[in-house]
């Protein structure tokens, strides 16, 4: 803490991401010093208060009490930048908040924890503009020391949720949301595409699709319980053979309207393999167990 | 109508759905004639009050001011039922709810109206346990005048939607919708076997993944927009250079943690193709426009 009860925070990176950090740990009162490889971008935040350095180096000893925090590119960005001043991460607390794997995040644990730094991992889930709102949530996960030291101005950016000890945690949850996200954009997009086909407006066709696939909440759920329990047989809604024999329509129905059901059709092997292996009368979740290698 | 002011139906086809239907059709006072192929299944919903055909023929000269109801395993059943009986349906309706694409509701129409039979096509959005609750909706698309007769009678079923005298558009709603759905599925069982694969129930994650897919209602809205005013350019959260750069962090994060990424890995070659096209600084869902073939 600062002599203002603030925590200060060394911010290396200032893209979108990271200027909007900066700019709300400014706005809650924290110290903030900031270095980016672009000197230019600096001046904004330089202009709210932030203190400036010209070296990644100058960053670190500005103030050595400083959370050191990294908002770049990728993992290998952060590699660049922090590498040439290894020896000076020692007993120094570091949260990296670059999207990345959870292989990423294990790794870069490791190679922090050798140097004697504490590291935590974060996963963003939101655009800068919804940083400093509590529409922004973040997933936090590797040091709960410093999780705990930093958890007052991790608060300025919006929620935060700890996860655990694995550094990889943060990032997996991170990438199983986007990857939901990115389903269900597969979903909106195809279904957009079918009736726009035939001339129908998408605003037109939204509130039956919003309705439609705001009604799933349900299935999500009570996939999770047959998930968990590992039986796909009972709560059986429409089975998986039924469903596997009716897909083909999806494609043809695509064809027949001149639109590619290229972003679906992945789907037909796994559930015609699921019924091939005799879990025909079960739930179409039972997929799931096929993505394991 | 009938003498009671109920429309007579003559329902041809008992699998779940087809039971389902006369069931609502009985317990609203519709008089209701069936035929099935296995005429045991008639059984059952002639002890609540249906007669019975023994053969197609006798189904459709037991009430010829009934309207005639299809509910087969496909289009080709469809066919297959009535091609021989072909000459008895003129001067007929025809109502088909079987599972089919627009082409095949398109084919059906013109085969129908060529006898002089007038058709409407329906597409259920309900599995049998939700027919005869507000629940279960149906599209229909095809004779305005059949849907207009056929209206009281439909409604025992549940929510009724008519969208146009196209035949295919009932079927292309249908499969729009599933198609959504699917891609919904997509997202969720990626979700579930990432969270999974380290050991976080489903259960625990459920609440986090509806609360972030529920959000991406707004995300449906917009969408809509700009694909009506074909504007991928305004209102950019994160663009598609950005998202397309770090998509293959979902693949290499699915494979840290042994989990195939398969069902997501068709959205990669689109979202390169719309930057290499110049489109970078645009909106992801411009993808759908190579949708288009």
């Amino acid at each position: 803490m600062s002599e203002h009860g603030k925590t200060p925070v060394t911010v290396l990176g200032l893209g979108a991401m990271g200027t909007a950090l900066v700019e709300a740990l400014l706005t809650a009162g924290h110290p903030v010093t900031v270095w980016n490889r672009t000197a230019s971008r600096t001046e904004a935040v330089a202009a709210k208060g932030a203190s400036v350095a010209s070296t990644v180096s100058e960053a670190l000893a500005a103030d050595t009490n400083a959370i050191v925090l990294a908002c770049l590119l990728d993992y290998d960005s952060v590699h660049e930048v922090l590498d040439p001043v290894a020896a000076e991460l020692a007993g120094r607390q570091l949260i990296n908040l670059t999207n990345g794997t959870p292989g990423q995040a294990r790794e870069m644990s490791a190679w922090a924890e050798e140097l004697g730094a504490a590291y935590l991992d974060g996963g963003i889930m939101a655009v800068p503009p919804m940083i400093g709102t509590p529409a922004a949530f973040i997933f936090y996960s590797g040091s709960g020391t410093v999780f705990g030291r930093a958890r007052t101005a991790l608060e300025t950016f919006g929620g935060v949720n700890y996860l655990g000890a694995d550094p990889g945690l943060a990032p997996l949850h991170d990438i199983a949301l986007l990857s939901g996200m990115y389903g269900y954009f597969v979903g909106v997009i195809q279904a957009y595409a079918l009736v726009g086909s035939a001339g129908i407006k998408a605003r037109e066709f939204a509130p039956l699709l919003r309705g439609w696939l705001d009604a799933m909440g349900g299935f999500l759920e009570r996939s999770a319980e047959q998930i968990d329990d590992g039986d796909y047989v009972t709560d059986v809604v429409s089975n998986i053979e039924m469903q596997a024999a009716a897909f083909p329509n999806l494609a043809k129905a695509a064809a027949d309207q001149g639109i590619s059901a290229e972003l679906l059709t992945p789907l037909q092997p796994l559930m015609d393999k699921r019924v091939a292996d005799g879990h025909g009368a079960e739930d179409l979740i039972g997929v799931i167990e096929l993505l394991k290698k």
